[in-house]
């Protein structure tokens, strides 16, 4: 931190106590002190920095993330870091790298569905990155639909060998992270057949590249899939593409925890229930939503800072400007996201229970809340990333002109971040199995299967339909009861319109098959390595013509609907335990009424149409949440300080703790390659015969 | 072209004529035979490709823009090009470049405020490319209020000269594009300074550099700002920073033709209105507003043939897969926004007859209609450029994982058109004008003034307060008078809310300000260069608790209804010529009905709760919007063909007017850097002593 502390007077404001903050914010003392000790451990050391990476070509900027990753790895070895801590290194790091895949995707797909020999060969190796390991999964053709892909691993049952090969150019892998250029192995999905029978897509552990010289194998072609979005931001990681051309492995190397291929090539299940699978999907799409609010959180960290520092317009008589961060259109955009980081971090706090409690629940063969915990991480992981992309550019607009310089920040920020919102399952494709399971959970009502867990406001689902909102002044829209009612409302109103009007559209034929989709359970219709869209079964069945297919944009906002009052409902159970600290509960009731209020002002069309509310208590709301603003006007800072963020993990200029923006912008400036000389390259060339006449003459 | 056309299917499927639509879309025959000219011009020469600019550093990306610019100055030349001819032709390179500023800013500056005499001395010059100028106004500390410009212009009456200077960091200019490496030249905008009074904000022109050397003259400091969002992008262009320390120019460099400094130093003003420089703005505005159905045309073109081309689930018995455009979850995406194009289209089509009507008018001496001219384009520009923004995104989401690849030319496409939201006018500052103008139509009503243009529905006021929509089924929404008449209700119904609101918040000297307000011609508080908000009166004079502060937010929303009602307007009117061709009109009205209907339902809470709809009609526009969506379907790929963009143009292999994406994907990735070398660089120096577990001795 600098000496002068430009915002200290915004700070001097807050009304809550900010050390206390940080440790709701982290989740814990040890969660906080762990990150801020971690954070500073990478922030200080002059190899991590990442200021200079957006200058840099692709190769400069791939050897500089292959230093980086290799120095954390070292310190992660001299510091004699534990597991945690090696992840919060290379979180801190903040640079994308083959080894977020190694230890992200490689080494749990081995402990998920590898049998306990399997794992003792192969983790030993992983844990000392002896090998290099990806996940070899997504093809040119085929992404969602995981069933559709195309590589094959035949056995032959002469050698005792898996014949791995890509049939087509669309069978080429593409996306794989840590592919490209650096993994020696991969996790490589392909389509088991044995005897002429093809029996699905299974996982295999293939060696890629010689542990020697680092070539492709006989029979393995790779390379890299060229730019991707954004400066720097994506382009440290070698995506990769692969294609085999008959590349054979011992048949041990097929990941075999639930199904085996036996010495005779004969395919058979193992009595390890299947489900046990399915928890995994649970923890990366946990994973997903905590690091939303974390993206989220920075851009509105740097967008919030930045608003207090700027100021335009309504100087009287030659004196400060407005501070940008005064005006009720800056707020009415700003804090709204503000309150969603929060919401996005206490959601995924008790998604990271969730995970726990769906984990124990497994192990003792209880399968009954899967279903429900299934399309709630994937529900949230849908909401919160398409919120946060969006929420990141958005805070890059509210800092106006400057926010387009690389040194914001945010430009980087947006492109690293928006490809979760296409991987681990694309989220309209998540939206349509939330939908799905609120159909189930709507047709089913009446019968035994009572809603569990995030659906359980559907038992009561004869009250919400008769419900009417009382809120007749502005400041009862401040109760969390009225609140969640509205929401409970909306969500079981959009769903029961969704079913009914999928009625209407049944033909016979397809009656049938809905009350027979209805019986499936969901995680007959969930793939293990998931990315599956329930498309798939309602399209072979009844083809084009189908409700589901006619009315998915309306199931789409069903599902947000629902989506939403889980992400509410979880802040306002957060807000029920007890919190220390001067003030702290009492801001988060800010947040959490201006989250919801938000929510509701946006889908207003909503929660009208469907008579939860009716227009002057939607306007009421909106006069409430104006209220809300000033409220969070004066603790806006000391919120954004409560994350804790380093300046090096920021990365923007804009957002600096100490507010000192436009001198060092300007300096920034001078760093650009294009000012290492006065008058640039190509100026004798190009610009000079321009400015001569002597264009006609000139070769370019 | 290719032989083989993968979309050959998808073109028979058009119930319209190509042809005849590429003719509306480009606006007049002659229109679509210069484009289609000029375009082929650059599309066939091999140095204006732009395939491999991504993967430039900062240099060799800026002098491959020079290249450009100087070669396409030379074909202008030599192939004797007339003015729009040589602007298509920059247009089609699609690469930003100083000469954007100079023909866009520099020269237009000096042709609209300097005196005859500046004319004939500076525009020859300029014309030919003998100087090369620039536009300096945007300084650090402000953008958007220019009246806050820090950069002063001190006469000298004993040298006859004025002395530019900077006195402080945040008077550095900053943004202005070519300034940074290339300018010769700028109009600088400083506070005018004679015998100790400052006059406000004028223009002069400086020069920066020698037309020798190049080098920056005595006191001229200047250097590129650094890094901007996306891959090359907007990286291109040498945005600038320029300070100046006691920089002396000859006074008849300042722009003279509203005011002058005489030699004795006097201040006066010309008698040329000052009006006649309003009409600039509106000129450049309703460019950007072309420009958006451009950029949002492009990204529609390549999200709507790669969702032909694309296929994913619903394969029956190993056939073909459903191509991912039949999803109505993608067409209720995608559809909107082909229909937007078209409407921005139309809408900047109107806005072009808008501009020679004001010019008409202004030049003699008819400013009646400058307000609203100057609102509606200011409002246009605002919504346009919004919607294109998130459109660019939208379209890049609607392609999956691929539509993160720069191959895609979504991602590019996206980081050079994001900053149309910032420039030009903030576009919420933008729409607060919108608001202020129609508050002051609100309350004029009754009056002698009469609203005019765009905002003549206010007239029928009563009317519109009593309406209640008649539709009883969802085909009714297929009348244009009834969607017309919605959104006018709506439109009106919102401003006399705000209206209301306001007069409830005033206090007496609040009421005093708020009528003197009213009663402020419009172009007495915009300013020459613009930029400007209404904030500064506001807040000068009542301070940070006025109304307009407070209810900013929902006059924005009342802003965008008017906005929104004049491109429906406009469509509407457009369909009510004649306009020639099979089935061109009858796909027209469809896609008008898709962008009136969809923004019915994204803003469904503003029509039901200024009770202009009831839910129950809500619900039919949806229904009728599913209809729709259905006819769109079999022209989508026709539709946009009819733009004619060239592959050069598009820029994107997912695009390509042959649907051949999948082979071209898989040769574009071998053309990365990354894979010059099968062993990456850096391999050797840290990823094998990992490997080889011999980090710890390692140097990295």
């Amino acid at each position: 931190m600098e000496d002068v502390d430009h915002l200290a007077f915004e700070r001097n404001k807050a009304q809550f106590d900010v050390g206390e903050m940080k440790i709701v914010w982290a989740g814990s003392r040890e969660g906080f002190e762990l990150s801020d000790r971690i954070s500073r451990l990478v922030a200080s050391d002059p190899l991590f920095r990442k200021d200079d990476r957006v200058m840099l070509d692709r190769k400069e900027l791939f050897k500089n993330t292959l230093r980086k990753a290799a120095h954390a790895w070292k310190r992660v070895i001299e510091l004699r870091l534990n597991e945690q801590e090696a992840y919060k290194l290379r979180f801190f790091v903040d640079q994308p790298a083959f080894t977020d895949l190694h230890w992200g995707m490689f080494v749990p797909a081995i402990q998920g569905q590898g049998t306990d020999e399997q794992q003792q060969k192969w983790l030993p190796l992983a844990y000392r990155m002896q090998i290099i390991g990806c996940y070899a999964q997504t093809e040119l053709g085929h992404g969602s639909n995981v069933q559709g892909l195309e590589t094959t691993a035949t056995f032959d049952p002469k050698t005792d060998e898996f014949v791995i090969h890509s049939p087509t150019l669309t069978s080429s892998k593409w996306w794989p992270g840590g592919l490209g250029k650096i993994s020696t192995h991969a996790v490589v999905y392909a389509r088991l057949i044995t005897d002429g029978q093809d029996h699905g897509v299974h996982g295999f552990i293939v060696q890629l590249r010689s542990l020697d010289d680092h070539l492709p194998l006989r029979g393995i072609t790779i390379g890299d899939i060229g730019m991707k979005f954004g400066n720097a931001a994506y382009n440290t990681m070698d995506n990769g593409v692969l294609t085999f051309d008959h590349v054979r492995i011992p048949r041990n190397q097929m990941l075999m925890r639930v199904s085996q291929v036996t010495r005779e090539g004969k395919y058979v299940h193992s009595n390890v229930p299947r489900q046990l699978i399915y928890g995994t999907m649970v923890n990366v799409r946990q994973k997903i939503v905590a690091d939303a609010s974390v993206a989220l959180s920075r851009a509105v960290c740097i967008a919030t800072r930045y608003s207090a520092v700027r100021r335009q317009f309504g100087s009287h008589n030659g004196g400060l400007e407005t501070q940008v961060i005064d005006y009720k259109t800056q707020q009415s955009r700003l804090f709204p996201l503000l309150a969603s980081a929060y919401a996005f971090r206490f959601v995924g706090e008790w998604l990271e229970w969730l995970y726990t409690d769906v984990t124990e629940r497994l192990q003792a063969n209880d399968f009954s809340t899967l279903p429900e915990a299934h399309a709630c991480t994937a529900g949230l992981k849908s909401l919160t990333t398409t919120a946060t992309a969006d929420g990141i550019e958005e805070c890059r607009k509210l800092c106006g002109g400057h926010g387009y310089l690389c040194s914001s920040g945010l430009p980087e920020l947006f492109a690293v971040y928006v490809p979760a919102c296409t991987y681990e399952g694309d989220n309209t494709v998540l939206l349509l199995q939330v939908a799905r399971h609120l159909m189930k959970t709507v047709s089913q009502l009446g019968t035994g299967n009572k809603p569990v867990g995030t659906t359980a406001y559907m038992t009561r689902l004869e009250q919400l339909m008769q419900y009417h909102c009382d809120v007749k002044k502005a400041e009862d829209w401040l109760k969390p009861n009225v609140v969640l009612q509205a929401f409970e409302v909306r969500a079981a109103r959009m769903s029961v319109t969704c079913a009914q009007n999928l009625n209407k559209f049944s033909n016979p034929e397809e009656g049938k098959f809905f009350n027979r989709l209805l019986t499936y359970k969901l995680y007959e219709i969930v793939l293990v390595a998931d990315l599956f869209s329930w498309y798939v079964m309602v399209e072979r069945r009844v083809g084009m013509r189908s409700g589901f297919q006619e009315l998915a944009a309306d199931l789409v906002e069903a599902a947000i609907a629902h989506c939403q009052l889980i992400v509410v409902s979880k802040f306002i159970e957060k807000l029920q335990q007890d919190i220390p600290g001067k003030g702290v509960k009492q801001i988060l009731q800010v947040l959490c009424s201006v989250y919801a209020l938000f929510l509701l002002h946006k889908h207003l069309g909503d929660f009208i149409s469907t008579g939860c509310i009716d227009p002057k208590q939607g306007s009421l709301a909106g006069e409430q949440l104006r209220n809300l603003y000033s409220q969070v006007r004066p603790n806006a800072i000391a919120l954004v300080d409560a994350y804790n963020y380093t300046d090096h993990f920021l990365g923007s200029i804009l957002g600096r703790y100490d507010g000192n923006v436009y001198p060092k912008l300007y300096e920034e400036a001078w760093k650009d390659p294009l000012n290492d000389s006065v008058v640039p390259d190509g100026f004798k060339e190009y610009i000079q015969p321009m400015l001569k006449q002597q264009l006609r003459n000139a070769r370019l």
